[in-house]
């Protein structure tokens, strides 16, 4: 169930409600792919912000098996996080595989990267898969093509990803009896390059079959940034207004205002999390790289308006010398710093929605960034 | 301050003072090498009921170097750590550096394993890096001779030490204005290899020149558990009653629980949280391998009998799922369990202690691991 609660221009604010409790939208969503978010504790998740992880239907398929999750009680369980858990449906990282899946009206046959066995995944499994690690929010099976292809090839998979759908739906109502989370919800997701005409014709397809939510899929996949935005302009707003919308894979502090501005309620990403592991740190004014020697001696935390954990106990010279020093600490501190910085930004938007200030919010925000491009 | 508060045969049950607060002995420190305990942050520690931490004075000169933890308010305040911090002289790093190193009258001249850079220790720039830090406990820089080693050898070296350790002294207190932490204590380290009468002359000299306590180094270097053994039970009933009585880099929980029944008050190792990053589990029964295969399906918690956050949240199984993956989650929660199965077996000792069941416990603990000799 989705409420909007309140609304300026495109953006709202809304409310979720899932199996494992309501979620405040717009959302950001961190990825905990193999059943983690990497280098954090499911309570210093809660301490963040987080309200909501994505899982990834792929690799826990692969390791440990999603019989292996259901066995042990579903996903929630295994991974000791109560909240909700939104799975993708494993399309986009064996698309991603390249030459080693080959693709048929059926299914995608491709090579296991983890022992090299023939794995097949299909609507109908990726439903079996997503039901038995009990996600919230299951996503369809669908073809991610890559960019840039052709038009004929754009519409092509873009077909096949509405049948898709279609199988989808039929093979996830039919498995909610044994599912391990019984009120899990089903998203579409929209394809069509970026051809505007395309992926209205996606959306309408996917409407038609009817599901509880929207995703945008096949972005940031190469595209510029103006492509990307283009295509959001134009999508956005013919998406069914009471049902949520999810911008799948994306991305900088930037794209997820812009996002929001358009009726963007939910994100994921695993930028926070992995530039965190990389030592680059997301800031009020911008990336810092805490690898730099300028840090070596600053008793000044990260970001000096922020609230987290990190910020509150430990200087930039600390972080820095657990950079120097390879010292997983290091990735745990700024891992939960980055987190908070996204988490905090989509509480900022959505108070600013309820005040009806997000749009002179979101302009200073995205004039304050314009000339870190890391961050648009 | 060191007051005995019960005994029972030669274990002693204690309260330390230092400067960041009291500590309850016996207790066991967690190594916290370049100025954080890998993979937990100190709230955890706590959590799992780490009372004081030990730091490396080798490894915190040359990386980020005492200075720059000095002007930046030093040790406790660089990692966020309020609790009592014991430093040790990085004469044993350095004797470990073998064919890098040369030692004269004066000190120790090495070639850095950071940059090359040669670098001096003597006793007196020992003080001063541990008075940099703001070390609670500054223990004095000592000869560490390899083993095995002639007598006339093992006596040259332990002359040495004492000579060293009247220089740490007077160092240490002409160094005591300019500390940043300046109710330190100073501990002696007794030398002498595998002989025990040199072993009780290099305790004489160390009492003659006066400490606030007495640790027992050279020990764990490669000789046999019966060598080990056969030092502390002719050495540790001559050591001064009433202060604190500290072995170093020692050891394994058999190890503890013997060391606390022949009267030791402290101790630290590596082996809890080395072994939690590798997959090496300490549980009441033994040590479990994580790794293995048998764990892929086990809901059980790593021990039922502990109360740890690892063992109330995760089972096996996710543990193991984590390992495979190569997961930071897994060696953050292991090194977690690993650190509070320590601590609560020095809690279980003190309280043993102090009703007078240290004895039958003591014997019912060694009896069961005796079959483990990593626990042994």
């Amino acid at each position: 169930m989705f409420a909007i609660i309140s609304e300026e221009g495109m953006a709202r604010r809304g409310e979720l409600t899932l199996p494992h409790g309501k979620v405040q939208t717009p959302v950001f969503q961190p990825c905990g792919t193999y059943g983690t978010v990497k280098a954090i504790t499911p309570d210093r998740l809660v301490a963040c912000g987080t309200q909501m992880l994505l899982g990834n239907t792929f690799h826990l398929s692969l390791r440990p098996g999603d019989e292996v999750i259901r066995q042990l009680g579903g996903l929630h369980k295994f991974m000791n996080w109560d909240g909700p858990i939104l799975t993708d449906s494993g399309g986009f990282q064996i698309f991603s595989l390249g030459d080693l899946r080959k693709i048929s009206e059926t299914s995608v046959v491709f090579k296991s990267p983890i022992n090299g066995d023939q794995v097949t995944l299909s609507p109908e499994s990726s439903m079996r898969i997503q039901q038995n690690l009990g996600s919230d929010v299951v996503m369809v099976l669908d073809e991610c093509t890559s960019h840039p292809v052709t038009k004929p090839e754009a519409a092509r998979s873009m077909e096949l990803s509405i049948r898709w759908a279609a199988r989808s739906k039929a093979a996830f109502a039919s498995g909610l009896a044994n599912s391990v989370n019984p009120g899990a919800s089903l998203f579409g997701i929209v394809q069509g390059g970026m051809h505007d005409d395309l992926r209205l014709q996606s959306l309408e397809g996917l409407v038609e079959i009817g599901f509880d939510g929207y995703a945008i899929g096949g972005l940031s996949v190469g595209e510029t940034k103006e492509e990307m935005l283009s295509v959001m302009h134009n999508l956005l707003p013919a998406m069914p207004k009471f049902a949520p919308r999810y911008l799948m894979g994306v991305g900088t502090p930037g794209d997820l205002v812009r996002g929001v501005s358009m009726g963007v309620d939910m994100f994921d990403c695993v930028m926070p999390t992995r530039n965190a592991r990389n030592g680059y740190v997301f800031c009020r004014d911008g990336i810092l790289k805490i690898r730099n020697a300028k840090h070596r001696l600053s008793d000044l935390p990260l970001d000096e308006s922020c609230s987290c954990y990190t910020c509150q106990n430990y200087s930039r010279a600390y972080l820095h010398h657990l950079d120097r020093c390879k010292e997983m600490l290091g990735a745990m501190l700024l891992t939960e710093h980055n987190l908070h910085f996204y988490h905090r930004l989509m509480s900022e938007l959505r108070e600013a929605i309820e005040h009806g200030t997000f749009g002179a919010l979101a302009t200073e925000l995205l004039k304050s960034w314009e000339e870190d491009y890391e961050f648009n």
